[in-house]
């Protein structure tokens, strides 16, 4: 009988189909008994014995992936691929499917969502009157603002779209292959990332990590930003250099920073301490309909291939290739 | 010399233009030495001798303007009315004028942030990682629930306006008088207040405070709303009951509410005890734009009474009316 490991914790909580459908395949499956992202010491622990996995965001190494002999199938929950070794993956005859779409929408809409709460600093208010305290704080509104936006792709895309009623009279981009199509649905300004981070009001990050975008944003990329502009990461931890970041804040430097994602999760660090920092514990995807999306179509992946069946959304080449450098 | 009390603070403080707006036309000012909310003794102490009064939402009471007995002019910044005794106003000929337009934006704007907050539990979670504590808490996406809006005038409409790039599949209004022009920009259902609290997910008030919405919405209304439902309050304190709100909210009913107005400002009180009541200091209007605007349209009125000329933005029967119960 094939045997399926969910690393990704919740599962099956708000909505029990991917359990049933495991079940209804006569697939056995074990569900993280850590009920926390495993470290690798504890999946390397877990991992023998199991045919796929269906993966959320810990890391899965060579020395994983070479304990667990009879894996041939890593399922992603989620899009981000930054946690598995492909190329390790790839030489082991291990195959790797993902589910881009499904957190998209979930991922925008908490953007701007953390965008409107730091522009209006609802965070510090919030904490200000939950202690007593009243202090009427001065706030912009979209349509005074100029956004950054780094990462132009499905989530970016909707962030976009999403800030369409709100009047943004200045749209600033930037991507690797600039998407001029984009330009007839929205009035976009292409410019370089440089550029960004010194005429942005407030910029959001909506890219992959990878070696390119490790610690891309570093001191000196914060301290080119205005005194008073706004950074959010909902994207991946590290892209935004975090110790950089505490100091440059703690020294005065930006009016307000949105920080869902982490180097190492659950986080622990010099953010907490810094009020007008706005954390939240990556929840990017966890909006009941796209978190259940994701986990349907990750089992449904692993369902096919378990039954014989061709693999529907398995992570196509270009992504081994920005894994490698070559991109 | 004509002698004006500003009363709201902070006043010309990001924008010195209206206090260069009284020094050029040579009125004298003198600004809210208290620098809070006056209470109606202070204000009282203070109105003597002033021949208008540039006002905040202090209540201004007959005995105030009975000890005012230069004053011909209330000039109010923002739009609520509530705080001003406009019959007592009208028969001792003190003319009323204030700034509708004005707080709209920032309001509808801070609206659409408190909404995208609570539905992703953004301040609990935000609450929680200040405390080193991590957890992924489930949301929902505006385009899995229903809204709820009551009072579609100018500042309800332009809530709706900013839902539009999120697909929210229903939207419920309620109002005094059906607008349905408005259905034609978007897609509404009229319907009772009483199908809005039983049917929507999330509840936003965009009404003035007068005797028929006075605790409008009291334990009964609450319980009669789903037990995941949401409410926000950017209207005026007092709309919602909040000794009921909060016994209610304790109790383990609704999943969150959003209140930035309160029946006593500054706010002291049990909803500060309450993590999923997510709490703001009265600051609908307070984006730097739109207050500046207020600011300046209300010392514009102000100013063009004191020389001599026709009022722009006088208050119309139609308040009086309602204020009077005839509405």
């Amino acid at each position: 009988m094939a045997k399926v490991l969910i690393t990704t914790v919740p599962f099956g909580d708000k909505n029990r189909l991917p359990l049933e459908m495991l079940e209804s395949a006569g697939i056995e499956y074990l569900i993280n008994p850590h009920n926390t992202r495993l470290t690798e010491e504890q999946l390397f622990e877990l991992v023998t014995d199991f045919d796929a996995i269906i993966a959320g965001t810990e890391k899965i190494t060579d020395r994983v992936m070479a304990r667990a002999t009879k894996l041939k199938l890593i399922s992603r929950v989620g899009v981000g691929l930054d946690s598995v070794d492909l190329l390790s993956a790839r030489e082991r005859g291990i195959r790797v499917s993902y589910t881009p779409e499904a957190p998209a929408p979930a991922v925008a809409e908490l953007t701007l969502g953390l965008m409107l709460a730091l522009l209006r600093s609802v965070h510090v208010s919030n904490g200000q009157m939950h202690q007593g305290k009243w202090q009427r704080i001065f706030g912009r509104r979209l349509a005074e603002t100029t956004i950054g936006v780094i990462g132009v792709g499905r989530i970016g895309t909707r962030v976009l779209r999403r800030t369409r009623g709100f009047g943004t009279p200045r749209i600033l981009v930037n991507d690797l292959v600039p998407n001029y199509e984009l330009s007839r649905e929205f009035k976009l300004e292409w410019v370089t990332k440089e550029q960004i981070y010194e005429e942005a009001d407030i910029i959001t990050l909506h890219l992959p990590l990878t070696r390119l975008t490790k610690n891309m944003i570093r001191r000196e990329q914060l301290m080119s930003m205005k005194r008073d502009a706004m950074i959010i990461n909902a994207a991946r931890g590290g892209i935004i250099n975090e110790h950089d970041l505490a100091e440059v804040m703690t020294g005065g430097h930006l009016s307000g920073a949105a920080i869902d994602v982490f180097e190492h999760e659950p986080y622990v660090g010099p953010l907490a301490a810094i009020d007008r920092c706005l954390l939240t514990a990556h929840m990017g995807s966890m909006s009941i309909d796209c978190r259940s999306r994701m986990e349907i179509e990750a089992t449904d992946e692993a369902v096919r291939f378990l039954t014989g069946k061709p693999l529907a959304s398995e992570v196509p080449p270009v992504e081994y290739d920005v894994q490698s450098q070559r991109l």
